[in-house]
């Protein structure tokens, strides 16, 4: 039922600059991440948009990725305090992945910072106000940073040919872009910032176009942009697109909000390189990370392989049982993969029952029951 | 073309205890408020949902209220901290509407917060994590609170009939709960808050529903008390309903993101009653908004009625200008009014305009000038 329902418009739920593009591209779904909308699909099915994605290159308007805007003499300072993951020796021209944390080490974001200078740096966000949260907390501290939220709209290029696309609107030095890394390139006389990265596990890039005040060059400019990489695809087969539910859990990319809120913890997350228990720095949350490191956590997220008709996608968790009935997690992000045959998903599953191999049942929203069965992250290829 | 727009569902996206019941009374819109599911539709139009509304008694899931509970000994130094509103005088059992501010006299919320105790408030947000503001915040400060989203889920009964409605379930108690107050109430055991307030320019009520942390406990006691009213609310031709777009508007019922952002100061949204120049207390953005009041407001929003085809609701926001072409708003809200037939909606407008009776002209989507007129809030009956 929930399929069919309408996503309201408002001012309130912000358009982005190309979105009278991917309007015209025949968007057919949208979400809405940071007050802002997602396209989540178009004229193709998920499963086809997968194998495109696997093996051409598509533009995805993930302007939803609002940019936290930190500068001033306080900047490194209070970034560094915003997360267990050491920034010190972090370069410009780098994009760190960093957990943010609250005072109960629960997580409130899982963003990418890419440091522009010594005291400017981007958080690039999930679906929380982590603006907020800097702000309040520097205006508690009274520390000299400016926070502001910039005229920045990220633009990702994903896909394997997605390397050819941008050299042939950017130039040769797009080959010179590592993973995670950006440069700041040209872009018809303004400076851009193109990364290497994206919520895919393809290849692809995400331009953090910044354009101007007034929302109307806005969206002059990004048509613009969103025109020159279109007719520059056209010889890679390029496609709308949007980050796609089957890439995304075969991939064990986590999705902040599904598969994990601000009611867990890093560890919970799989994300212990982030929280080395040696970090000397100081940072909210770190007296409850270590006491939940000392006691253990309870549960950690896995992937899980399940029988049943294929899924097209879960609009709520399912709940995961062991075979002897208990509750031992639920899937917070699920579909059918074709490339394994089988459904899959993600899943926090309690310590007991987290071991790869082990078999659970997992409960479909009709009641129904499937067998299923812990795996690894990323899904084996 | 955005009204055939689906919406995507995930946990991110999150359901209330009330969603089923929602759905099985055919909700046919949503929109997204505090990563909770808000219905703006059901099978009715608009019009005739207003018309209704104006007559008899509705129930809304208004869940996406989220209260951010802050207690402990440093409670009401924080609360009074947030807002230029003064809480000095406020008594348990009370409701105030209060501004929230950021350090540029910015609006960044528009709440109403609830005095449970002397350590013990709820604030009952608009669209933006007030909790991450707060608790930021308060780290900063390090202040000796406790700031944590409850399992609240607002449920509004609004209408002429809400009363009632209310006394059938809830005894005579309910007609001394005055406007803006709210009593303690027993349903099925449980206490629960309820408030004569809500989203409309008719009398009603909300019940500040408290549930249990498991969520499908709290589905079963939503559901319960979801039914409680609709069974007692046929003999007054109870309808679902959702908050209303021409009501709100008639009534002057500014909705934060749409008719204001974190750009405007609360001067410019007429709330100079809560802004008192001679506030005695500290609040963030206390001294940019003196400098704000000293140097005058450069736009206020408005009243505005204007011409054309009967309009169903604006996706987005539409150009307002003088009558010599120059840009002095937008109508961030908008729709026909049957009651005063013509189009209606609000809009920030520049100083040299803002007078009552200035004529303007408002530029439909489709480039058409229509006439118009501005008007007082709320709107003349």
């Amino acid at each position: 039922m929930a399929k069919n329902i309408k996503l309201n418009m408002s001012r309130r739920i912000r358009r982005t600059p190309y979105t009278n593009m991917v309007e015209k591209h025949g968007v057919s779904d949208f979400t809405v991440v940071n007050h802002m909308l997602l396209p989540k699909g178009y004229k193709k099915s998920v499963e086809d948009d997968y194998w495109h994605l696997s093996k051409d290159v598509q533009i995805w308007d993930v302007s939803c990725q609002r940019q936290v805007q930190i500068s001033g003499p306080d900047a490194a300072k209070l970034v560094q305090k915003l997360t267990p993951r050491s920034l010190e020796k972090m370069e410009i021209g780098k994009c760190f992945y960093i957990p943010i944390l609250n005072e109960s080490a629960g997580m409130i974001n899982d963003p990418v910072i890419l440091k522009l200078d010594d005291d400017m740096f981007w958080i690039s966000i999930a679906d929380s106000d982590i603006l907020l949260w800097a702000k309040g907390y520097s205006i508690g501290l009274n520390l000299d940073v400016d926070i502001i939220e910039p005229d920045v709209y990220p633009l990702a290029i994903q896909g394997p040919k997605s390397e050819d696309l941008m050299i042939s609107v950017f130039g040769d030095e797009i080959k010179k872009i590592k993973f995670f890394n950006y440069k700041v390139m040209d872009f018809m006389g303004t400076k851009q910032v193109i990364a290497r990265s994206g919520y895919s596990k393809q290849d692809g890039f995400e331009i953090y176009f910044k354009t101007h005040e007034n929302f109307f060059d806005s969206v002059e400019m990004g048509e613009k942009l969103w025109n020159t990489l279109w007719d520059a695809g056209q010889k890679y087969n390029v496609s709308p697109g949007c980050p796609n539910l089957i890439d995304r859990i075969e991939g064990g990319l986590m999705s902040y909000g599904n598969d994990f809120t601000n009611k867990n913890n890093p560890l919970e997350c799989n994300l212990d390189k982030y929280c080395k228990p040696d970090a000397k720095h100081e940072f909210i949350g770190k007296e409850a990370l270590q006491s939940i490191r000392q006691n253990g956590v309870k549960q950690k997220i896995r992937g899980i392989i399940f029988d049943g008709d294929p899924c097209s996608g879960i609009g709520q968790p399912l709940p995961v049982l062991s075979k002897d009935s208990k509750k031992i997690g639920q899937i917070t992000s699920g579909i059918f993969s074709p490339r394994i045959n089988k459904n899959i998903g993600l899943s926090m599953i309690l310590k007991d029952y987290w071991e790869i191999g082990e078999n659970i049942i997992v409960q479909m929203l009709n009641g129904e029951k499937k067998s299923g069965t812990i795996t690894t992250l990323p899904f084996p290829q």
